[in-house]
């Protein structure tokens, strides 16, 4: 890991396929490198397909360049053999940094890693966190709960709304509205632009934020770069209440528990089918599947065998 | 559990709130039933806000309930403040068969489930199955991943799909798009019902299906009831080739794979997170979230300390 930790672009881009694809030494990876990360801030970026979320993604790129910042790109799609496409069309739009050799782009899909997409998301974080990468945005292809699970792990949230969803907000982004830290009016040169604020205002007005930071709302056109600046400058706000000082930010402390239970249940359930062999977990599942047993009592009597029982 | 097994609704409406709720008592319960299930045959909708799935419940309960069946419903919605709207307005688009006890419609929310929302869903599912219900309508709300999860438990899922998404069918609906049975283009009197027609197809024939079941695409309008007969016969069809004669389906070995699975993970986690203690999971949550102990290290300790270490 020493030329990853040197910023070599091929080493790390080998470690994030290995981490994909949930290599076996994903974990030995990870302790060799785990103690130069925690540099990088991670800026999440999500909302519906259409939205702009590339082109929003590009103009940041320009930005935190321009501030001097190495950034790193990660395109999130969860597995589909039809989406393919999409994250190749991602790619080529981000193509016109493809030889800054300061930016670093990279699309994840779902392969292997047994924590799933969003365990092998902050792995590969770290990953380019250790490379020296210091502006970490996460972008993801659509808003499934996955994909707010991936997001959901930045310290700053960007939700991308554009002006003629109307009354679908409520519904479609259940889930995504509630994790935003700046909600993005892009496209806001388009009519609707002040009903849709309008409506999120009201969403928001729905909650006592007291002394908890209220998401602003910021207009931009990304395709012309306006407003990303004041988009920059609200991240900023959100990150100087968040990380930095003394103190761990609640939300790294929080990512950091769900890191541990998820990698903990992975491997003690791991252990166990180790230990009562392949044949009585499928006797088990036979068992629940003719009706003889329910699924709880499977479990726990498999869990017994184990020697992890309790009850 | 024995009233619930007479099929008294009021019994049957509790036991579903305990489940949603988590409680203790929910093991037992499903011991109690576990052996009267099976019988139900069970139909997931899925598809976007506004396609029209409420409707489309609507007249398959018309159908089954002319066919003689006894019909649930269970709407499902991941938890979210801002979502509690649509759900209600669900139940009260369905009031017209609120007077039919041998209609039994419910709405799930995500409030505390151990297993999630996808869990408590498929307990629901054999409660109402053991009560009686032979047609299990499983709607979801969105078309999140998590219910993507839980209508992948059904025997047959419907994906309704509505002219005029264009484009975004690609992106957004990766994953639901393979777990289709059956695609139904509802509002099919709308312009544009031929284009989205030959996208689906287009996008079937990506796949080679060989001997797999090939999902049929039906037209139909849900509040004209038009085509609701053919939607029923694909349904049909694709139940005549999977549950029955001797053979349990292999879907429902998948589905029972998949409790079983999830279970015993959070009984062994819970079981671990018990035996060292809550402090020493704090600890390790500290030392990741201040990069002294990287993720899978720090579970590897934890497992070890258990006794339920390996490696």
């Amino acid at each position: 890991m020493e030329r990853l930790l040197r910023g070599d672009v091929r080493a790390l881009a080998r470690a994030i396929t290995l981490v994909e694809e949930g290599s076996a030494r994903v974990p030995a990876m990870l302790r060799a490198v785990y103690q130069r990360t925690g540099r990088a801030y991670v800026i999440g970026i999500t909302g519906s397909p259409g939205a702009g979320k590339s082109s929003l993604v590009n103009v940041l790129i320009d930005h935190y360049r321009l501030a001097g910042k190495r950034v790193g790109v990660i395109a999130v799609d969860p597995s589909s053999a039809f989406s393919g496409g999409a994250i190749l069309g991602d790619r080529i739009r981000m193509q016109r940094h493809f030889l800054d050799r300061k930016v670093f782009i990279r699309s994840m899909a779902n392969r292997g890693h047994v924590g799933g997409l969003a365990e092998a998301t902050h792995d590969a974080v770290d990953l380019m966190d250790a490379a020296g990468y210091e502006i970490i945005l996460l972008e993801t292809v659509g808003v499934g709960q996955d994909e707010v699970e991936v997001v959901d792990g930045a310290d700053t949230v960007c939700v991308i709304l554009v002006p003629g969803m109307g009354d679908d907000i409520q519904s479609l982004k259940a889930g995504i509205m509630e994790i935003a830290h700046v909600f993005v009016l892009n496209k806001s040169d388009r009519p609707g632009v002040d009903r849709l604020q309008a409506e999120v205002e009201q969403m928001l007005g729905l909650r006592d934020w007291q002394d908890a930071w209220c998401p602003p709302l910021v207009r931009t056109v990304a395709t012309g770069a306006e407003g990303i600046e004041e988009l920059c400058a609200r991240i900023a706000d959100h990150r100087a209440m968040g990380v930095g000082g003394d103190a761990v930010s609640r939300r790294r402390r929080e990512l950091s528990r769900t890191r541990f239970m998820t990698l903990l249940a992975n491997r003690v359930l791991a252990e166990v089918v180790r230990r009562v062999g392949p044949a009585r977990v499928n006797e088990a599942v036979e068992a629940i599947a003719a009706r003889r047993r329910d699924p709880y009592t499977a479990a726990a009597e498999v869990a017994a065998e184990a020697g992890v029982g309790d009850s």
